[in-house]
């Protein structure tokens, strides 16, 4: 957005003089719901079943809510965007670098921090976990989240992230930012139902997602297992 | 959310002892995109094609971009939640009460405003156009807007608004809260024809739509006009 410019002297004169003090400030952090699906390993390649969603936490060091768990996040700096200082908050605290991210919500809750008034921007994130590198920070089963001793309201958080998510897979081609370059289409699907929870019918998956794919022409060689052909995403955005 | 226990002496001393100027604190607004549907009088029914999606903006009264129009908003106040904010800001400026609002992003740009850094927690609404009292505030129609003197960042807002519009008319129910209680599927359809600014095909139209409507047993009875059925919205939400 180019620099504004005062219309006249007045403006000039009424901006100098203007007091920020005269409205309420409040903090801003940004909170990253990072979500992942943990895959097993060639062995046991059988067990699709035991795939689940995760999300990354790091345990805070400080008051408040010390020793809790919470989302990779932190205060929004002087002249910083929203999405700068989410990318340099995830490199901090988790390793991670240019995250694919989307602005979730502003949680305006009163009460959020007894600090001071904290609004939350939230942003989702969505990593294939084979190609992150991450580092003081946990991937923990969404239904373990529940269980754990979590800072803040970041329990809603990740309860809303997971809506929205869930709605964004049936409408959008987010979860393609969640899969290798190449991938089966029962890969695919399994990663669609470890999201949604619940177990989609082949053929009809295959036909509402059989536009946004592409056949690579190889087929899959895992010994025990009928060969599959390997597709990638179609779309140029990803 | 309940207030926040300190754990400990050692926190309780902690959280008296924080200043909460060590993080930067930024301005807080909340703007709203109203957007209704101008819909012609008795007289000229004939004229559909004539309806078009509009926006509701009020003139700036004080610097800066004085006499511009903008989006009705204003600034977050000490212990308000943004959707209490919004509601207080709408009665004010344009009269309305109790609209229904989502939001829809929070726009961070860092020089959106010359006085400060002021962040913006934008909301969509959507009026039934015959139902809402308006005042000190104007329905501009969007292809018009373009041509208005436009404050801050207010057009890039509402053609963002204008998207997730199109978007969420696809996959949610949330155009009824434009329509009145009762209507008939070819009124529905000329609403998703000027929020999507083209023309449907009838019968898929009524495909798609149908298991959202009840059938109220009424039927139009417009002279010059064969009689159409008369239909509500079966969603318990709206």
């Amino acid at each position: 957005m180019e620099r504004y410019q005062p219309c006249c002297k007045e403006e000039e004169e009424f901006l100098r003089n203007y007091n920020p003090g005269q409205f309420p400030s409040i903090a801003v952090t940004v909170d990253a719901v990072i979500f992942g699906i943990s895959r097993d390993s060639a062995e046991n390649y059988r067990k699709l079943d035991k795939q689940s969603l995760k999300v990354l936490l790091v345990k805070r060091t400080d008051y408040p809510y010390k020793d809790y768990y919470s989302l990779p996040g932190g205060f929004v700096l002087e002249g910083e965007t929203f999405e700068e200082s989410l990318q340099r908050t995830l490199e901090n605290k988790t390793g991670l670098k240019n995250a694919y991210s989307e602005q979730l919500y502003t949680f305006d809750g009163v009460h959020r921090d007894p600090r001071m008034r904290v609004i939350s921007c939230s942003y989702i994130s969505l990593l294939d976990t084979r190609k992150a590198r991450i580092k003081d920070a946990v991937w923990v089963e969404l239904e373990e989240v529940s269980k754990l001793a979590m800072a803040f309201d970041h329990s809603f958080l990740i309860a809303e992230a997971v809506k929205r998510l869930r709605g964004k897979l049936q409408y959008t081609d987010i979860v393609f930012h969640m899969m290798p370059e190449e991938f089966t289409i029962s890969e695919l699907q399994s990663v669609y139902e470890i999201i949604l929870g619940e177990k989609l019918l082949a053929a009809a998956f295959r036909r509402t997602i059989a536009n946004k794919l592409e056949d690579t022409g190889k087929m899959t060689s895992n010994a025990g297992h009928r060969p599959s052909r390997i597709f990638r995403y179609k779309g140029r955005e990803c």
